[in-house]
């Protein structure tokens, strides 16, 4: 580090999910290193990638293993020493303050909210996704002409606690969709239409009208909306995944009172700076990308911090499942952009103070302001 | 710098417009130090840019302020110098040698093309804007009938004196236009609908036949046709001004004499080096993206420079109203060319005389030899 | 070079082409250094390009000349000492172990895949381009019924030794084509149509149906298919040779036992890289880039090996007429490598074993493995 208080710089990491508290075979660890949901090609492995290399830098030691221990040493370690203890030690430690809790992923097989504030020692807030709400009032048997009205009631809520909400319009329509708010009848049909669709097993929201719906509800909530955007696994479609397909409903909410968060962004980290720099509401963090980058991490980010104003980046973590991506996620950002800073002031004698401080706007202020971490409803004291 | 030459080399601006010269409150300074139309959000300041950090850096010291100066002492010094004072001193000093000077964008609000030279010391030509001609053109009542004539003759007598012309296709209609020059009927149909619709207010063209016309006018005038690329103001959709987009019309006007000077391009200024590199009449700057990404203007110019060939590249500042972007304008290019050829140079031996000859073709050269500086109808002595 | 062992990597390049072997004049060596298909500007050179520097810093002193000896008195030195010797003194002592050649492109100006081997001193096996194939076909006389099953026995006969194909689907009809396979039905009325078209002169397919047609048989054939991806001549539609565009293709053709290799993929390569990472039959590399871009090669390299699993990532030189861009191909590749390497090194103490290891990797080692070149039915010893 060439700052000395990088390491000391409380996170507010404003999206991340739950880890796995179990045993994992190599199998399943590497599934948990990689955006790909199939096994590396027969004789290669996810180790073998930026995430996997800045596991066994950084991540054995903390289990003990030297440095650049093999994979199987580190599995091995990993097993002997057991998830609770395993999850202590890369949770803690790493500087985390706040984690902004996204549960709408699998939530059922990671540690919940609670669970997760108390193994990493943090304040804890949850951020609810829209789509999977609406997919368990259908699970839960809501009548199509009651949804909109029970919707409204949940989301309502759920924002008694949450802070914010996400969608993964990216994923299920891409971000090309209308952006028009739809009205009452048309949700209302394409309800019906999807229930109609779904009478045998999970519901799965992939309906533009009703996820439309669901994104100009959050709007009149006056809430932080997080976007899925850019990079993700193979279930995008990564072009239809750029922020600037956005651009219009930026325009439409604007003066709402709603905050849009541009979630990921890689590799359209560039894009989205322009959009948190031409749209007042708007914010964007490279969180996801600076874990799988790994190396390359300080470039992104110093990319990301282009047009993107000092007040309108964020950190994430992105975490999901593995503690490593948490301990990684704090040290890959910290030293990147330490890196980045360290460069511009050598370059063109930016003032340590002013670094320190746009630094920790981005580490926390930023998130605490746009989500009102001081203020919010629960009454807790972040 | 790494190059004592570096900064005696001449610039020609070739793409800027007029700065204003009225006292600015911190209000309408931080307007014109982003690209955002609105204000920043409560609490944060557009001086939390590297624009912001730029201008605090390098022009605070320029009106006897130290570095990194409070933004409300910059504010402070900057009203009791005076605007007249305060562009002096921003203007000269820089290496501008020519300036030339497009007077489409809220004309009347700026210095014009005479004032700017004098101000800043500078030779100054004109780049006339298609789309103002031809808005000025209704506004001052022509008929219908009339319009393609007259627009003609005004073209004709505005090239006397002007170098070049400037299209916002991108702005108005997106360069995903149709290529094809439009039949004299399919034009003189769209500007009757046009002024039949235009009948009070100010005529405002985003009729897409009758742009496409203007460029082919500018076209057969063998003139170098500027065009809007890329980042801009929230009025782009910026993925509609992706320059590939513009690949047929490419395909169409080679040959024909005129020359396509891609502006900003950022962040496309990879795809803009390849049309640079396959057009033969194509060239690419990154003015306005230099300005703004401060800190990382070198790594753009870097990026710009990977595909487009040396005697493609030019220098802009795309100034705008303050005059702290002519300043930077020239600082950052010169700092970021240097960092950029002081790489290159170390990792791969290039020659020092190479290396400047290259950066004068890039500066001026290039410039004088597509705009024909030497020997422009007004006589001027370049 | 900061690890001695980069020099020593032997070099599979997946994917190259002859060179000329007579004497070029100075119009018709530009014409090879660069991706247009006009001269430069009247008082311009190709030379003023990142290429055309490092030719005439490496490959002059290959030739006897000093460093950056002058254009004119490189090619003055080219012509005395003959192409034959040039060639030699080019292609050899630079490493390459085994060439790929893809012969489909103008192979009658060229060496054929064993003249290289000669010249070149290296192992070789050929990849045969799909839309060439057909093309011959129908040049043959073939009848529009039997153009299905002469089809696949000819490629069945050309894969006997052939390693892999190629298809140039991103010059002739972009990569948005419909991913799913054509009925034969279908297949057999494109190819009537187009047989009824092409009567006279030579038979350029550009027919989509009939491309789809060729690489679904061989998807069926599990072998390598190379694809063409991003920058190329100003023939391509850049923005629809997007690797993305292939996302759905890739998903139907997991798990068949086919590979699809990107090629190029500039400045496409970061999305590349989450193909790369995404789907498990999908590898990458940023050959022709790498010599194209120069002394900004080392950026590139490390922006593609950000998501690009280090177990997917390949070298090609993607060279074509001249031989230099072999010579450069591989000093620029282990150059960049070396830089990369080195800087995620210092930065995060990557030891140097494992650094050799994955340089390995790309360099020749998942070329091998992918191409199956120890198991070749050639029965050839890689």
């Amino acid at each position: 580090m060439h700052f000395d208080w990088m390491n000391e710089l409380e996170l507010v990491d404003h999206h991340c999910h739950g880890v796995l508290e179990h045993d994992l075979d190599r199998g399943a660890f590497e599934d948990l290193i990689t955006e790909s949901d199939r096994p590396s090609p027969s004789g290669t492995t996810f180790f073998d990638t930026q995430l996997g290399f800045m596991i066994r830098r950084y991540c054995a030691p903390l289990l003990g293993l030297p440095a650049f221990a093999a994979p199987e040493d580190y599995i091995a370690e990993r097993t002997r020493l057991g998830a609770v203890e395993v999850n202590t030690r890369l949770l803690t430690g790493h500087g985390y303050g706040t984690l902004l809790i996204e549960t709408g992923h699998r939530g059922d097989e990671i540690l919940g909210p609670r669970q997760m504030g108390v193994r990493a020692g943090t304040q804890v807030a949850e951020v609810v996704r829209l789509e999977r709400i609406a997919e368990e009032l259908v699970e839960s048997g809501v009548s199509p002409t009651d949804f909109r009205s029970v919707f409204t009631d949940e989301l309502d809520a759920r924002l008694r606690t949450a802070v914010g909400v996400k969608s993964i319009a990216a994923y299920r329509i891409g971000l090309d969709f209308d952006p028009e708010r739809p009205t009452a009848e048309e949700v209302d049909a394409a309800v019906n239409e999807w229930m109609t669709a779904s009478t045998d097993g999970p519901a799965r929201l992939k309906d533009a009208t009703i996820i439309r719906h669901l994104i100009w509800e959050a709007v009149d909530r006056k809430v932080p909306i997080q976007f899925h955007i850019g990079y993700g696994d193979p279930d995008v479609d990564l072009h239809r995944c750029n922020p600037l397909l956005l651009t219009e409903f930026l325009r439409l909410s604007r003066g709402s009172g709603a905050s849009v968060m541009l979630l990921h962004c890689y590799p359209y980290h560039r894009e989205a700076g322009y959009l948190a720099h031409c749209f007042e509401h708007v914010y964007a963090d490279v969180g996801l990308a600076i874990n799988y980058t790994g190396a390359q991490a300080a470039q992104v980010i110093a990319e990301s911090l282009e047009l993107t104003p000092f007040h309108k980046a964020l950190f994430s973590s992105d975490a999901w499942g593995a503690a490593e991506l948490y301990s990684l996620g704090s040290i890959l950002f910290r030293d990147g952009l330490d890196s980045v800073l360290n460069d511009w002031a050598t370059r063109h004698g930016w003032p340590e103070d002013e670094l320190r401080r746009i630094a920790g706007m981005i580490a926390a202020g930023n998130a605490r302001r746009v989500y009102g971490l001081t203020t919010n409803e629960a009454g807790q004291d972040w």
